[in-house]
């Protein structure tokens, strides 16, 4: 018998698989924040190739996701599986001569999504996460609306790594915030067992479709980076802080593309 | 010095208490299902005065909360605090002769939920909550609109106590579902540390104002109830499955009013 | 039908109540430090009654506990049950003529365990714990020796409350060090629903029996206490930390004493 | 600037990654049981040159680790990034003419274990797991002796996965129970994000240093495997249950050995 599945656990069947081959799809409530950081210490989190944007300038994005692959309806189908929330920073700049972003710190609450990140090259971590639910009615919660507030958390380890409010000011249609719309440029590294060398070792992009944003609010913003015992993202600390975002978002990822990295810079 | 909070821990300021006194707030997102259970199982777990609906009529409720308190704005400005999950069983009958219902078991998953809960005279406890989150765009969830399937689960202690699935066929406004629609007759019961009775033993009821229910969906269901290790909720499994609801739902809870209970019943 | 059962949930036959009445019995592994605080921060946070030590004498203790129940075998049968983590600070003192400890802020990682607790006047909130665990063989982790190192945090809502550090020096035989030693005065409080005054509001006591202590180690301690959002646990942060202790623990609750106190202290 | 890092994130540093390179170092608590599975299910579950035992022979072995790196001392000085519970089925045979196992399902409640494990080849997933800690005083918790029983669950997306119980009988010294025995025969499998051929599809093996059992418990024993909606381990379910262990276990994993698979297998 042949044991089959796109990731581990391999099965008869192929249905232990931790998720299917894509298209993935995602739909997602965001807070999300602009801001600048020292452009020194941006520059050592980009790979080679990677221009950053000059000016420090990064955004921190957390979004409450929904999401479904075409090849397995339970991941739709149940709550616990294809719900999550994540939380990413992302370095803007530019590969080649086109307009790009760099996550360099990215925490999600599920094994679904720590799997499928790394395998995209996102460097997944598992971490804490809340963020304000927006509310249709009542008293209970923010509503997408002036002067109604915003907040995410992220927690590594028992220790706060982000902390943002948004304050709605204003709707913006037609807008695409910068820290949702970049195309990222990845590193997927997976270590051999036997070597110096990773088995895997590439710059890779998705493919994706269908990018969708729904109505966006634009608010002010407040943003504290902290410093983890395990993370370093307190070197990309804001220096100043800008635009907030709240806003829906939707794409599907159907694959994506991949070119080697020569491996030096992967010794630990 | 003196220590104040209205409940544990008290300190100089109250500021640490887990909770302040009502008007608290609730807006939420329901996915409930209408069933009947065995009418003389359903007779065991009333209180004295309490008549059940003679049918065995029952709902089973998850909401997805976002809370506010009028005395401390930390419980809905901060997500990991106001914000959480609630699955519970409503038996449908009436008190005296007025329409009512009897909640024997209730799951949150949260401290603040669980302690705000058991002071009503809720019988809470923690459980792992999933619901399917509604999305405004794209392919990664479920929307509310007919066809669309709503899904939610409560585990305890690992163990799944309920797992329901609604599959929306059509709005229906000016409805008000009846498993969150009935007055709420509790026990409040304290146990004393140094004696046989409690030291608080209650029937109760919370005062509700501004009760307001969004846009209804209907739809059919589904309804699993298993026998997770230290529950009996297994006793009051459907016989039958009627309509299912997925609604926006908000309220206020000013307080409550309460009557003594002849303690005999509540020798463990 | 009569429903029963020493906490909610009732039902009828009492098996579904979060616990039943004592005794309860307790074994743990214990990592602690003795420090001093702000001498007018220690005396806001005792009631009426308690005498301070006058040099801002605190513990901080945390527990690995396994615990049992005389009424309900499913609490020492079923790990996820009567198994959980502790974190809490005492003041010492004397109530009365006699050496008493305060315990102003306590958290753990179990519904069990806060209800237990509350019951009994411990102000538990739910922390995420983590403690080194003593190992037998190999080179995974710590063992019971001079020089290695044991290491407790807790976490409040994604922000560290507590981290403490011991390495110990050598074995100290027949000691009992103060952080577990003290009987403890504790307030029992639980709101009414319908009044200004809280329904209990009582100073109380466990009976402790069987009091135990198995190993025990000295040794040198660091401690941080941080500032979590919703905890006022800074206050009690320490000017200079001393011993530091890892040991094993076990006793029994038989069940406890109260006295009631003027309300006037819990209006919120 | 050059990113370093054993494996996602990197960082100028290298501090960020999950983890580094081995040697890594095990010391753990064991609660296992041997049974008999299907021998048809278990020919389903092994890799092409894998010989299982002939009478369906598996272990199902629960363990709560601390863990350690060489290159990395945060490993083992925080218990949040070192101690972890696991989980996982061995199918017990041969590979070539020497005796070897197979693990077709392992569950872990911590990120780097997730991670760690994929990298090996361990199908890992999350889940809840609890296990039974020995007490070494009191009556709140299991000794290791005679009469004592040890418990241990794992549940995944809220459903129970196994739950195993072992009595203690008596000690057994110079035993090495074949559940934590055998040399384990892995698949590393990580996809490419542009093609339909993994990027890294292997048979791999640990090398293994230093192991060392405890002291050994033997035990009768009771084994549920349950039917978990995401997983097929219910195909291995036990026929027969065997032998209980109790007992302490540690070793290091100083790297391994890989040899290619060709991958029609691996198709989804």
């Amino acid at each position: 018998m042949t044991l089959t599945g796109w990731t581990l656990p391999q099965s008869p069947t192929g249905k232990s698989s931790m998720l299917p081959a894509p298209p993935w799809h995602y739909s997602g409530e965001v807070i999300a924040v602009d801001f600048l950081a020292d452009v020194d210490k941006v520059a050592g989190y980009v790979p080679d190739g990677f221009t950053p944007a000059g000016d420090g300038s990064c955004s921190f994005v957390f979004c409450d996701w929904a999401s479904a692959a075409d090849h397995d309806p339970r991941i739709k189908g149940d709550p616990s599986k294809g719900q999550y929330k994540e939380a990413y920073l992302v370095i803007h700049g530019a590969w080649g001569d086109r307009r790009a972003g760099r996550v360099p710190f990215i925490y999600v609450d599920s094994e679904l999504s720590i799997v499928r990140g790394l395998i995209q090259g996102f460097p997944k971590k598992l971490g804490s996460i809340h963020m304000t639910r927006p509310v249709e009615l009542g008293k209970g919660g923010s509503r997408k609306a002036p002067g109604e507030m915003f907040r995410a958390h992220v927690s590594a380890h028992g220790r706060r790594a982000v902390d943002l409010t948004v304050t709605i000011d204003e709707q913006r249609d037609k807008t695409y915030p910068k820290g949702v719309a970049a195309p990222l440029i990845h590193t997927r590294l997976w270590p051999s067992i036997d070597g110096d060398e990773p088995a895997v070792y590439e710059i890779s992009r998705g493919t994706i479709e269908g990018f969708e944003v729904g109505t966006v609010w634009h608010g002010s913003a407040e943003l504290e980076i902290g410093s983890p015992e395990h993370e370093e993202i307190a070197d990309l600390a804001p220096i100043s802080v800008g635009d907030g975002w709240v806003l829906s978002l939707a794409f599907s990822v159907t694959g994506g593309t991949s070119e080697p990295i020569a491996a030096k810079g992967a010794a630990s």
